[in-house]
């Protein structure tokens, strides 16, 4: 008799952004002739791909259409000249080989799968607040015991992102085996300064812990002083494995093309012996993964092209300033205000005695504006609700203008 | 300190074909002026793309690099109009709701994955000989046990594939948990009939257990008489899933879009419940997949197209012919031959004496083509090698040539 895999029945009753999106469907049936809802949390790109990444998709395309320049399936890491251009420009003298870099279709994914080298009671620490799918594959994968009344699970070492320590944690006294860093943190937006980058990778090599860095939006990181790899603080290469994504940086939610860098100097030390974790991926890819469609690797090579280049950072720019506009207009009003100058998001402080799921309705049904409440994020959100600054520059506006006329509530948010 | 998924160490040493891709390129290292391999082997298309399926991709593509067309993440199970055409089409009059196709990028991936729903102590069954990855995923999961000296793990119910049955095995008398059909089968090229499959649904009811089809050639079956998908036999939606691609049936391997159908009314008691394995799926993938690039499923949805159906048949049609004439010139040097009427392989004795590997090994040293070993496949596809029929036209007929220069030593291979 098939049965289920019990550990599915240990999340949480449904994900954060299907949840959101459920919300955001029965307001809208309730309420058919709302005006316009403005969205100003899912973390998704507004602006389309820019014109020299369309072109040589497009390039690309046809070539898959043609005798001579068809292209079956791929390396199951992806084409050399792909991981060539990574190493080359994501890795500026940083010693990243192409052989390092896999591609893959999400960070996401590949983040959820990375758990799946490691030893079944392996133990995890994840920041608090940060992106539920850490926790949740480790969860699918049975290293959490019980649920606890604090929402919390017993097992999993939770590090704390608080306007104490300035939303970024210091290792914990306690082992652990696998250290799940966002850089900058998904939802805070705040991101790690060398020293503490330092500070985890001596830790890591005390411990022999592993350090799992997901730099989905490393590409917002403008600040000189702020690395924009850790590979740039010398060590990491032998205690850490990083995730990037051309989502955010390029557009690409929608075409789907991210890369892991696992260094060779990355080795584990189990059997009485010492094993590559660049192995152990390339075996776990070569059995369940394809390889990224040939066209989006084209595409995604362009991103390295000098037009690609400008064009890709005047995006970002443009998502910048929103967020500087975004962030003063809340300021403005008496918000409380973080993140949003290294990274696309906002960390914003609620109402006192409002929670996040209770500010995001509010808001939702008063303002008929989009966010996500921090307490999706981990307890540690509670008390906070992120913007994401992907807004489109019209709805930003709006939403704006429309804070101003509920200014009274929202004011009561100043620390 | 970290430690390893011990379970990858019982994986076999490499994976099929990274090894074939490996003794590939120590020959042509050797022998660098060597003539040129053919490839009758890698299961990979060889036509193009379809014209039709081209300029969908195309415009889709550039509908990316528009602001009022522009398309971020979608959902994960993949966009509504894919999901309909798919059920219209490809299960008429089956009852299979749009709702229950889950669009993915690959067969590989999603059988890879969908064990994750199960006990970690689910018995399973696969065929022998068939495609690994239904083992190794299994292997890496922790339902197998210690390899035994045979090369088969202790803990798995084996399905012997032979010639005294056809090549497709009746249920076991032991109860399993999870039963793995690939639909026609690869490597043996053969499908099950519509009574063998009735025989492995009334198994499963009576066990509860859960098949999982592979129909990833499911598009070569011609013969009316031979069911292309399970569910078109009664009773098939409660106690199967059955996954299928484009890969193979539009030249999508370097494209990747595949679906799986997880039916609605297949339930699993557990707990002192019944639970949907649909909700499961559904959990697994907004957790860990992000979904498939909007351009590639516009250009899936152009398959169903009156002129992307025309265009698509006309391929398979092609290289079904290719598998007669393949048939015929093997038949006629004297080899016993299996397969290539309702699948794109060939399931070939080696002469007596000769192992799978030797054979593959004698083609590639003696006459420079490039074939798949049985043993690959599993214990009883020793003494078998598959050929494929995407080779290019024109290698068929040199391959046939050169196969009749070395007449003599395949000759032996007639039963």
């Amino acid at each position: 008799m098939a049965r289920l895999n019990h550990l599915f029945s240990k999340l949480s009753q449904s994900y954060l952004f299907p949840e959101i999106e459920k919300r955001i469907a029965a307001f809208q049936n309730a309420h058919p002739d709302s005006r316009p809802l403005l969205d100003l949390g899912l973390g998704d790109v507004t602006e389309p791909i820019a014109p020299s990444i369309i072109a040589a998709l497009c390039k690309a395309s046809l070539e898959m259409g043609q005798l001579n320049s068809f292209r079956g399936y791929g390396p199951s890491e992806g084409y050399p000249f792909l991981r060539e251009a990574i190493a080359k420009h994501d890795y500026v003298d940083l010693g990243i080989h192409p052989n390092e870099v896999f591609i893959s279709d999400g960070v996401q994914g590949d983040m959820g799968h990375f758990q799946e080298l490691f030893a079944s009671d392996s133990k995890i620490a994840i920041q608090d607040p940060t992106y539920p799918l850490y926790l949740d594959s480790n969860i699918m994968a049975g290293r959490t015991r019980t649920l606890l009344k604090t929402g919390r699970y017993g097992g999993v070492t939770y590090l704390p992102c608080t306007e104490d320590n300035g939303f970024i944690p210091s290792p914990p006294q306690s082992a652990v085996d696998l250290v799940y860093l966002c850089h900058p943190n998904n939802p805070t937006g705040t991101p790690f300064s060398r020293e503490m980058f330092k500070k985890w990778i001596d830790y890591a090599k005390t411990h022999r812990a592993v350090l799992l860095i997901d730099g989905a939006y490393s590409a917002f990181i403008t600040d000189p002083k702020i690395p924009r790899s850790i590979y740039e603080i010398e060590g990491a290469q032998e205690v850490a494995v990083e995730f990037r994504s051309f989502s955010k940086s390029a557009a690409f939610t929608g075409l789907r093309c991210s890369y892991a860098i696992v260094p060779h100097a990355l080795r584990l030390f189990d059997f009485g012996a010492t094993h590559s974790l660049h192995a152990l991926w390339k075996r776990r890819q070569d059995t369940k993964f394809n390889g990224v469609a040939y066209p989006i690797q084209k595409a995604a090579e362009a991103v390295y092209s000098e037009q690609g280049k400008k064009e890709v950072r005047a995006q970002i720019r443009r998502y910048l300033e929103q967020a500087e506009l975004l962030h003063h207009g809340l300021t403005t009003l008496g918000m409380t205000v973080y993140g949003g100058t290294n990274a696309p998001f906002l960390w914003v402080k609620t109402p006192p005695k409002t929670s996040s799921w209770e500010l995001f309705d509010h808001l939702l049904h008063e303002q008929q504006i989009i966010t996500v409440p921090g307490q999706g994020f981990g307890q540690k959100g509670e008390g906070f609700i992120r913007f994401s600054t992907f807004a489109k520059p019209g709805s930003l506006i709006e939403a704006l203008a429309r804070f101003q006329s509920n200014s009274s509530f929202l004011a009561g948010a100043s620390g």
